[in-house]
Order: C-alpha cells, then sequence, then structure tokens
C-alpha cells in the first residue's frame, strides 16, 4: 500500500465567517482531491485578515504535503490572500506585468477601461509561479513553503472549479487512488430497520471495509469505504452482498438521485408522466425538470394550490392523460399529492405532516397516506422523495 | 467600545472531508454567536480522528474565548469527539449514569430495548460538565481548556440548532452585540454599474462602515458592516443614503426573499397570481409555495413541459385567470416563462439561456426577451428571479 499523501484546504473571507455564505468550494476541492489520490485531513476558514491568512498558511503548510487556498484574490481592499501568502513566505510583492497584460485584455474585450484598482490583482508574492486565469482577472499562485505545494485559487465558485479542473488538477494528480468510497440510496426504510437487515454482511466485511450511515429526511445511505490496493475489489465484493439482501430497496448509488432514476425507467419502458401537486406545489414538477433532457418522458404538471384552481387544473391533467394515452403508443402515468405542509392547517385527524399521495396508471389507482416528519420545507422534500419512490417501486 | 471576544467553531467528520457533505452548522452557529455578541475568526473541520480532534481543540482553546465543536458525538465506533476531548483536557472519561438513565429512558419511549453501544455515548471527559439533551441521544458537554469555554454539540443539524438555542445561547449570551450587518438586495443590475451609481455614498461612510458586494447569479446585494458602539446607527444612515439613490431597485433587506416580498405586495392590493411555467419547470410555483400562507394569492399553475401539453394546458390556465377575474373583487395576474434551459436545445437565434416571460394583467400583457448566464440549473434560476423582479416592478 502506497504512503497516503495528506491535503488540507483554506478558505479565506468574512462572509464565510458571519453566517451569510455557507462554504461549497471545500466540498468541491475534496472530492476533487480524493479522485488525484489524496487524503484531506483538514479544512480551515479564516476572515480577510493577513495575518489570520499568513499563520493559517504557515500552520497547514507543515501538516501537508498539499495546499490548496481559496478565495481574497479580487481588486478591493479587503482582497489580501497574496500579501498574506507572502508573509508566510517571508518574502515581499512584486507587480507581475504578464497578470496586468491579461487584465487588460479582458477589460478590452469587454469594451471598458480598465479601473486602476484592477492593477492590486497584479501583486504577487517574489517567490512562486503565476499560472495563467483565462476565466477571470484574479491570477492563480503557486508557491513551495515548508513540507507543502501551496497553490492559491479565486473564491468565486464557477472560477474555482474551472481552474481546479483545467489547470491545476494534472499538476497534483498521484496517478491512483487511495481512498474509495461508495453510497447505496434508500428511501423510507428508517436507520436503524436498515442496520439490523445488513448486520451480517457488516460483521462478515468489517476488517476490509468501514461502514456507515446517513439519514437525509426520509433517505438512508449506506455508506461504504476503504483505503488502499484491493480496495475497490472489497467494496465491490460488499456492496454486491448488500444488493443480495436489500434488492430493489436500492434506488441508486453515490451521485444519482431519484428524479434521474425514475426518468430512465420511463425512458426505458417508453412511459410518460403527468403530476398534480398541491402540497408539494411544483417541487416534483422542479426535480423532475432539473434533470435535463426531461421533456422525453415528462408531459407537464398542474400546481393546483388554492382550493379555487383544484376542479378546473384537475380536470385538465385529467383529459392531458387521456389524451396523450389515446394519440401515442406510451402509457401514461399520473402522480397526485396533497396534504398538511404546515405551519398551519393541522387538525387532530390529519396534523401537519400528513400526506395523501395517488398513482394512477394504466392498471388503474393506488392512493397511499403517509405521515411526515419536518418543518414546511422538509415535508414537502419528504413528499416529493415518497412519492417519485412509490412511482419508481411501480414501475420496476 | 468593549472589547471584540472571539470565537471559533470546530466541526468533525470524515464525510464533511471527503466531499460528500457540506458543512451548513458552521453557518447556523456563526449567525447565532454573532448575535450574541461573538466574533467568530476561525473554523476548522478535522477527521473521526482523536489526535486530528484533540490537536485542533488545543490550538483553537488558546486563540479564543468561546468555542464550539460540533459532530461525533454518535453510538458508533467512528465517534470520537469526546475521547479526544479528554485527551485534550489531559483527563480520563468516566461514565455518566444521567446520561445513561436519560438514553434508556428514550428508548423506552419507543417501545425498544437499548442497544449495547449506546453506552459508549455516555463517556464523558472527567473533568467538565454534562448539560442535559431532550431532543437525541448524544450528550452535550462543556468544559474550560485554556482561555475558552468549550461546548461539544451533536452533529445533526435539527438537534444542534435546538440545543444552540435552547441550552446554549443564554449561558454564552454577551449582553450586547459587537458586529453589525445589513444586505441591501436587488436583482439584475450588474455589480459595477451597482457599485458605480453609489461611489458617491460609499465615500462619505467609508470611515464609519464597511461596503461589500456579493454577486449570487443575476442577484446583486449591497453588504454594510460596522462593528462596536454607534455601529447600528451609522449603518442605518448609508442604508438609507442608498435607499435615496436606489430607491425600489432594492427589493429586500437580509433575509427577505424575492417571492416573499412579491407575496406581500400580492396581499396588499388583494391581487392573486397564476403561472404558466416551461423552461423554468415548476420552480417558480415551487418558491412561491415555499413561503407559508401562498394559498392566499397564489391560485396555481401549469407546468407545460412538453410540447404536446402546451396548448391544453395554457387553455387552462387562460380560463382559470379569466373566472377568478369575474368571480372575485381581486385582479389576477399571470405570468408565463418559456425558453432554453440547456445545455442542448439552443440555436444561433435562441442560444441557451434565451428566456422570454410574459405578465398578463388587467391593464395587458408585456413580454420580454432575456439573455441569462449559467448552466442548467442557473438559467432556471435566473429566470425565476428575472420573473418575480419583473412581476414585483408592475405591482409597485
Amino acid at each position: 500500500m502506497e504512503k497516503v499523501k495528506t491535503a488540507e484546504v483554506i478558505v479565506i473571507g468574512d462572509e464565510l465567517l458571519s453566517g451569510e455564505t455557507t462554504d461549497t468550494n471545500s466540498t468541491y476541492l475534496d472530492a476533487g482531491l480524493e479522485a488525484l489520490g489524496w487524503m484531506v485531513r483538514r479544512h480551515t476558514t479564516v476572515l480577510d485578515d493577513v495575518d489570520a491568512i499568513a499563520s493559517a498558511i504557515k500552520a497547514s503548510s507543515k501538516r501537508c504535503q498539499l495546499l490548496l487556498c481559496s478565495g481574497g484574490l479580487g481588486p478591493t481592499i479587503d482582497d489580501l490572500t497574496l500579501a498574506a501568502f507572502a508573509s508566510a513566505l517571508n518574502c515581499g510583492l512584486r507587480k507581475d506585468e504578464s497578470v496586468v497584460a491579461s487584465i487588460q485584455a479582458k477589460f478590452e474585450k469587454l469594451g471598458r477601461p480598465m479601473p486602476p484598482n484592477n492593477e492590486r490583482q497584479a501583486m504577487v508574492p517574489e517567490i512562486g509561479e503565476v499560472i495563467d486565469n483565462p476565466v477571470g482577472t484574479a491570477p492563480v499562485f503557486f508557491a513551495h513553503l515548508n513540507d507543502a505545494d501551496v497553490y492559491v485559487l479565486p473564491g468565486v465558485p464557477r472560477e474555482l472549479k474551472w481552474l481546479f479542473k483545467e489547470k491545476i488538477s494534472d499538476r497534483i494528480n498521484l496517478g491512483y487512488r487511495n481512498v474509495f468510497r461508495r453510497s447505496l440510496k434508500t428511501v423510507g426504510r428508517g436507520e436503524s430497520s436498515l442496520e439490523y437487515s445488513i448486520r451480517n454482511i457488516i460483521a462478515k466485511h468489517k476488517d476490509k471495509v468501514q461502514f456507515g450511515f446517513r439519514a437525509i429526511g426520509v433517505e438512508n445511505h449506506i455508506k461504504i469505504m476503504a483505503m488502499g490496493s484491493g480496495a475497490e475489489d472489497a467494496i465491490q465484493v460488499a456492496a454486491d452482498d448488500l444488493r443480495g439482501i436489500l434488492g430493489d430497496s436500492i434506488y441508486g448509488v453515490d451521485q444519482e438521485i431519484l428524479p434521474e432514476v425514475v426518468g430512465e425507467l420511463l425512458i426505458g419502458r417508453g412511459d410518460t408522466l403527468a403530476l398534480a401537486e398541491s402540497c408539494s406545489g411544483g417541487l416534483i414538477a422542479k426535480q423532475l425538470t432539473d434533470v435535463a433532457g426531461a421533456s422525453a418522458y415528462f408531459l407537464g404538471g398542474c400546481v393546483s394550490y388554492a382550493n379555487s384552481a383544484k376542479s378546473e387544473l384537475l380536470g385538465v391533467c385529467e383529459s392531458l392523460l387521456k389524451r396523450d394515452g389515446a394519440v401515442s403508443a406510451a402509457v401514461a402515468e399520473a402522480l397526485a399529492t396533497t396534504g398538511v405542509a404546515g405551519p398551519s392547517g393541522g387538525s387532530a385527524e390529519k396534523p401537519v405532516g400528513t400526506v395523501f399521495i395517488a398513482l394512477a396508471g394504466p392498471d388503474g389507482t393506488t392512493v397511499e397516506r403517509k405521515q411526515l416528519i419536518g418543518n414546511r420545507s422538509g415535508v414537502r422534500e419528504n413528499t416529493a422523495l415518497v412519492c417519485l419512490e412509490l412511482l419508481r417501486q411501480k414501475l420496476l
């Protein structure tokens, strides 16, 4: 087994420490680093402050072999990352003429003069290397410090992602992968009952792989992780054993999402789908149409939210369904939701979270009542999941 | 001005460093800490590893006066936070009988026997204090280390939020607020043109408040920040000056979101709204119905996604609109979208991102063509924003 090489991520910005903004760049970089062979051991988030940034960079560079920093490279006075990096490197700043030229060219292309404060972006540490950034004005910078190769990237997620993929990943690719993971995803099974049903599989494989559970609303994911050589095979064998027990309860793996899986099933069968949503208020249509190409199977739907709209819109959903069934070879299915999402509107008989889901197909209509937990948005999200899972089971 | 008291947050968990899970607990804690008078200076994310957790706790406890840790308190073998905290405190672990009793009571209530591994959750550091957790089995723990009061909280977001609010906030409330912020929110103005239009206001106030800009899709927020005594007044005066220049371009402040603002305008006028969505595929209906009480003004809508569904569904939206206009005193408005969200379907004349938005009201129908940037989900999000902003301007 190869020696594990470790990486850290530092993200920089006041807005990441004030409750305004959640850091998603680290999540993106973690996945990318793991795919290139690195084990990410730590994230640090610091303010736009030279001392805070410099001390975080210095400490990280002694703990890992690769350090990625993001943020604080803009043209305004609160962008201090390169000054801090220079301080950590114990060197001064120099104006890099290639960066000036690149920024000027970008403004010329836009037909606008370059504001003088953009020249601040060309001030880079005297030690190190500028990496061209064709997707923005912020310079990407590299230097070695202590034990680590250190890269400084912009904080704008679109720029960060492009630059990591196109400019950084080739330079840092270890050529092997050390950590392997797989998630098997289920809906509506309950964490402890799921764990109980697979206890023998866990016992059988626990020396080779690590199992974990993650509950997100009504979804339960089984996580399998292994490291080093043989890890992929060990995960595959464990996953096969889990499939032997759980079968079709597993709707997907890793990045697969339920609306996509349902879409593929519909395509495979040549079926089409129409929706009538009340309590989910457009959420299921939104999730289905998040998937590119959804128009191949998703005809459309009604959001019959106010009572006054229900009779008229629902009559039409029905006619849409009938008409399409008549004029096409496809069999149209229809899915409907109604319920109490809260916070008000609940009663003793139908408390908040009570949801009815109807599924109509060529072989009749079924209705299920579910009691879902969560706040308003939780009830709605869970309604959508339960609904799509019901459809998936029907399509199988 | 009071001396600034600083806080840090440590979040613990392998899934936070593998690209699987984005840490949102820190964002929640940041906002809560700031409201209680604290200045949050750093987040650290570490693996489920005793040495990594202990060294992070020790280092943080020397840099701040308050340290909140989250995660790694579950019953399974990968939950190591209390063992690590004991190591940082240089003490052993003891079994806390109150925690055992509390966990047993929770299982009794569920009518299930307590699995033996839940006893692990009762092993707490010998030094420090157990804080009762009525919403879960994980113990909440407090101890003082170096310069900091250290609290250890569960990682499950629902539990963390409840415990922070109900059990921790009173204990750590400084009784004053040090950092004040306000965001003024606009749609579709462009960052640099927005900055240019308020340059005199920035110059006038820059000694008392700090200005920042944040672009999220087609939204542009102006951020105002000030610290210490007089900060609130300084922000209010600056915000008033900005409103003097920007007027109705500002749709809302801080947590206000556009669907909510539009809803309030509709209620104020006694108007109702119907939707016909094509490229936005249910997203606008979803956003409107995210707001509790939306049925007071949102009648419903059609998601006419497939071409075959357009004629039939749209005829009905029209009749819904007419009918409601006839039977109620309210004036019904109708909003429609169609466009190319991508990734395919674009042409030279109508590239990906081309969107048409129609707004029909008692005084006629207007149609706007917009060219929006972004990937599929970006185009759809931006379509929804531009659409709702168009309606807001019409309602004003």
